[in-house]
């Protein structure tokens, strides 16, 4: 079988150095990303990938995200050097890394909507967005012009979750401790801004934009009748906002709306969860992911146990081939 | 088949009658719940269980628990009202309510102790927990007598998700609109609380506590490998704390902990999210629960999707028997 892996991890070098040098990444975020190299040691990096016969990457670059690390005045200018940066490694090793998502510094909404016409043209295959803006939300009326942009390029948004400051310091003693920001959280964060995507009315005014939404769809398969009669109500819990017009607005069934983005196997070999998600969003719209080189062995062990689950499924084989890399083919317009 | 519904609301008349002339039921609340007729008119919901043949219903108060509602001078006597009032109704309709869950005032930790006492001396046959004390969470020291009283009485928890104010004032702006809060934070609630009393060691230290939770696990088996892999580096992302010892504390296999959850199959009829859920605890910790009345036609909806759900599952007649109201029968020690 022929592996395109969607959505993983990689930083260039100028960028990684960037990284570690910032004000941020002198503290925590330094520490933790210094501590897996097969997120930014090339070498290390293709020994990871060359493990995996017909194996090829789409290269996304790791978190933290631009914006949650410069200021508005700096983060256009990294967000180009983290860009050219992912393009220089591809061309260099087209082998084994076939495409790359772009970033774009949201925290300078217009610069955000030029780099990604420029990352664009310059053949980047997506661009990749954090889930918030250091908390705030990705669906205001000040990123339009953006989502317009990659809409009419005909390529992807991949959603990764982001953490936010609030995340750390203001959700509540309950949900601080023990990582759970981290295991749990994030996903939440992913299926709050597919939630919000929706009601904001970005996926109905631009009907074409393709998103690509990490860990297959997180918390929206598993409670798929919950969402859909829960928010039958839409506005029943509510006093202070009308959002009596939110679901016609939507012009098609809500659900509908959640099947039509496209979700990874990111999900760290785990089978239950994969034939759930697969099961929301049928063969065409599921691509195979690792979320390397996060996990053991630099994310070798991702790599392989979801290529075992996706493998064992019992669905047709034409099935499996979309999944592992047609689907993949055709989002990021691959030869 | 027969059914118990383990995991349903109903708000005895003198204890909803206090909580709508609260100073928060004379707000938002106050509205909300009395939109939900089947959760205080008992002839309504009489109606409402007569629907089904064999069918019958263990009662939980309908939230918000009385620890939101009033301060620790008077949640005490609050919970002892709705606890009384549950017995109550119970007495009346043992054929159509076998048993009930008391509340406990849990923003008073040693009258949470005693109420506990009281109530399942009395006769009830769980205590229902909100997943945290208006933010707070409920893994402290100061609950430890409160569960090892549960533990010692052999009855369980039942474990339902709370909104905490920070849950509306301070979740960031990104998760506080479109009603998130409601659909998506309250299940992302759930499985937050489940590893803190893991990770805290509650349910090391109490090890025949059994814990019903809400909303078949949550986010738990969806991502069963992401929560293995992901937690199995407990302590690689935070240095302002300690976790090394955390998992060797557990002396079991983490998942395990996990897996020693009941949980119950309140997806709102859900089919996709049932059959995961359902693979992670196995037939022996799922229980039959509608969470009625929410949702449509004051519950009989998701009751009677629930059970269509169930009847049509791929597994041996003997455990639809343990899900519909075996399991049930032994946790609650019914006759």
């Amino acid at each position: 079988m022929r592996y395109i892996d969607a959505f993983n991890h990689f930083s260039p070098k100028r960028y990684f150095d960037a990284l570690v040098e910032s004000p941020a990444g002198q503290k925590d975020i330094g520490k933790r990303v210094r501590g897996i190299p097969a997120l930014y040691d090339l070498e290390l990096r293709l020994k990871v990938v060359d493990q995996f016969p017909d194996y090829t990457q789409i290269l996304s670059l790791g978190l933290p995200m631009v914006d949650r690390l410069w200021g508005p005045d700096k983060s256009p200018e990294m967000a180009k050097i983290a860009n050219d940066g992912l393009a220089e490694v591809c061309a260099k090793h087209p082998d084994r890394f076939v495409g790359y998502s772009a970033v774009v510094p949201m925290n300078a909404p217009e610069a955000a909507a030029k780099e990604a016409e420029r990352a664009l043209k310059n053949g980047a295959h997506a661009v990749q967005l954090g889930t918030n803006v250091n908390g705030k939300p990705i669906d205001g009326k000040e990123f339009w012009p953006l989502y317009e942009t990659i809409e009419k390029s005909g390529k992807p948004i991949l959603l990764h979750p982001a953490r936010s400051r609030e995340m750390i310091d203001y959700q509540g003693e309950a949900k601080s401790k023990y990582e759970i920001w981290a295991i749990l959280g994030w996903p939440y964060e992913t299926s709050c801004t597919m939630a919000r995507l929706i009601f904001s009315g970005v996926t109905t005014r631009l009907p074409d934009l393709k998103i690509l939404v990490h860990h297959l769809g997180a918390m929206i398969p598993f409670f798929d009748a919950r969402l859909e009669t829960g928010w039958a109500t839409l506005g029943s819990r509510t006093s202070d906002e009308d959002y009596g017009g939110v679901l016609k607005m939507l012009g098609k069934p809500m659900m509908h709306c959640f099947k039509d983005f496209y979700a990874d196997t990111a999900l760290c070999g785990g089978r239950i969860g994969t034939v759930c998600g697969l099961q929301f969003f049928g063969a065409d719209h599921v691509l195979f992911a690792s979320d390397a080189p996060f996990g053991p062995e630099g994310g070798a062990s991702y790599i392989r146990e979801t290529m075992k689950v996706i493998a064992a499924l019992d669905i047709a084989e034409s099935d499996k081939e979309k999944i592992c890399h047609r689907n993949a083919q055709a989002l990021f317009k691959l030869p």
